[in-house]
């Protein structure tokens, strides 16, 4: 059986002031004015799995609101993580919701792992390296992830090495191979970043991930017991549906990523290259890769006065009153202008905004 | 008899989005929260010269947010211009308003012209220097200007050049010298504005006068006989109590500065040279010096987010509803916010936000 399960856990801090705690990224329409990420990753995976069987997993206090957005999904497969733990956390929380709800041996449940917050324009090619990656991990004991060819030196992503001279493991005839990884490697500095992408054997990890939960379960049994354990004890206060149980397991994790939990030091992992544009709009920058800009350099929402000004990405948010925005003799800067908030940061600092945010939060604004 | 003219016309684009149509500069409380550039005009020229003799002349559509922003006169004293005909036509008519409203001989009003949107935070200094200026008014014929002693070398004022080795036609015993005028200069360039400023000969020209009427009249005849003929059309006019025929005088006028139309032509101008610190708040850039700035050079209104900024004005204008405002990582820029207005520039470009006004009107936005 094939699910999917969309991780939108994300606060949305570095997209402020239109992201908010309530109104994180994924819900925010910033590549398309007509879907928000969110539905656009739901959108995207029914070509290949059913509605009801496609789970969005987020923090509690987003259920309702991504409930209310209209993603097109039953409202009982938008999933509450009892507490932030990472990505760890949510998917062995996740994994063992869905033993507990298929009652199937962990064998026959293939899960595929995709973010709700990354921006793929060409649904075709993604849904045919998806399909290939989940019929290796439906064919292999183990875990496969989707590796992206990098499109440009990138020091945002973290990066997966194949093996040199790396031959498929599947795949050799139908043209989407899939190959063992060698390595992963966290955000590199600009120098590595530039050896990874002439070499031609590192991908950028998407965080998509495919695996029968039977192989997951071996992985965490291999590399990290706790999680293991924590996967069975979910299983049994589901089964016992004791949700406080679970609450009181799952709190007792740690905080980290599945890249660092399982990922680095599992026996067998698999990548299957994926060459589709792909970009996980991490911060406002990523607008001038994933929207169009003008003659000159511009990216523009909200139709802002730009008067002598290059390379900027102005968003000025939609809403019930639009605001006037002038940008005037500006470079390399990012505007960005809601009904009650404003921000102004050059691009190549755009991550920097979570300082603002925490600055935002010292104070106990209510713009948050 | 004293009287003061405050001339306050100006359209105030340079202030956008804070300035607007009908709430231009002169209304704004850019260097101090508690009262108005008008407010302070009003009160520094209070200092010697009774409310009921000071005058405002603006714009019609400006005559009534004056006399609602409590600014200390009598509602008769705003005076409406009938059209927009710079500063030479607004003192004409304040010239012949004044004549046909006091009916006394000409040589008996001296006008002292002020304007409304300059600051001068010493009002001692500057009080002295305008009694000064006054008295040479009243003794010799001719026009009477306070020149600026400057304080840096700035392109964007205009200049007056004394005689070299000039002896005061008045004031040796009193400290307080009043010179002939050489020459008038417009706006110089960098290298002009640096060799006037080295010459220790060149004042700011500040824009203040003061005249006897019959100078006024007398220069006009000799300089640009136009102007001379239009104030004794206008007083004539105001006599006959014929608005009417006032409109149309008027509206016959050239629209140029009284720097052109009589100054730079005029036989006989005077100038006290003025030590205070004074500026004339011409564009956002200015806030820099006529506002505290923070260790780190920012100068800042209504509690915005700094993080790592440096040599920034950020004003986030005080409203019902405040914004939140965050400036990461910027240099020498201005950023200014409104409840439904946003503008960020350069400090170097401040200027033109005239230009971002204009591209506003031509869309006929209603944040104007």
């Amino acid at each position: 059986m094939h699910v999917a399960v969309i991780m939108a856990g994300g606060s949305g801090q570095r997209f402020w002031p239109v992201s908010r705690h309530n109104h994180p990224k994924q819900l925010l329409r910033l590549t398309s004015p007509e879907q928000s990420l969110l539905q656009e990753a739901v959108g995207r995976m029914s070509g290949l799995i059913a509605p009801e069987r496609i789970f969005v997993i987020t923090a509690r206090h987003l259920v309702a609101p991504i409930r209310q957005a209209g993603i097109g999904l039953p409202d009982e497969n938008v999933i509450a993580e009892p507490c932030k733990r990472n990505t760890a956390g949510c998917l062995v929380y996740a994994a063992a919701y869905l033993m507990a709800k298929y009652d199937v041996p962990a064998e026959d449940i293939t899960m595929a792992v995709v973010t709700a917050d990354h921006q793929v324009p060409d649904h075709e090619l993604f849904l045919k390296r998806v399909e290939a990656a989940m019929a290796a991990a439906d064919a292999l004991e183990g875990l496969v992830t989707i590796g992206i060819k990098p499109s440009r030196v990138e020091t945002g992503y973290g990066y997966i090495e194949l093996p040199e001279n790396a031959e498929p493991v599947m795949g050799h005839q139908t043209g989407r191979p899939v190959y063992r990884a060698e390595q992963f490697w966290e955000k590199p500095t600009p120098e590595d970043a530039e050896r990874y992408v002439e070499s031609g054997r590192f991908l950028w990890n998407s965080g998509m991930f495919f695996w029968r939960i039977s192989s997951f379960l071996a992985e965490f049994e291999h590399a990290n017991p706790v999680y293991a354990d924590a996967l069975l004890d979910l299983m049994a206060a589901f089964g016992a549906d004791d949700q406080a149980r679970a609450d009181a397991v799952f709190a007792e994790l740690p905080d980290i990523s599945i890249d660092f939990a399982l990922l680095e030091n599992a026996k067998d992992v698999y990548v299957a290259p994926g060459r589709f544009q792909w970009d996980d709009v991490g911060s406002w920058d990523a607008l001038e890769r994933t929207l169009p800009s003008d003659p000159r350099g511009n990216v523009t929402l909200g139709d802002p006065i730009l008067v002598d000004t290059e390379d900027c990405i102005v968003y000025n948010a939609p809403g019930a009153k639009q605001m006037a925005v002038a940008v005037v003799g500006c470079r390399d800067l990012v505007v960005v202008t809601t009904e009650d908030g404003v921000l102004v940061v050059p691009k190549a600092q755009a991550q920097d905004v979570k300082k603002a945010v925490i600055a935002l939060k010292e104070r106990g604004s209510s713009q948050l």
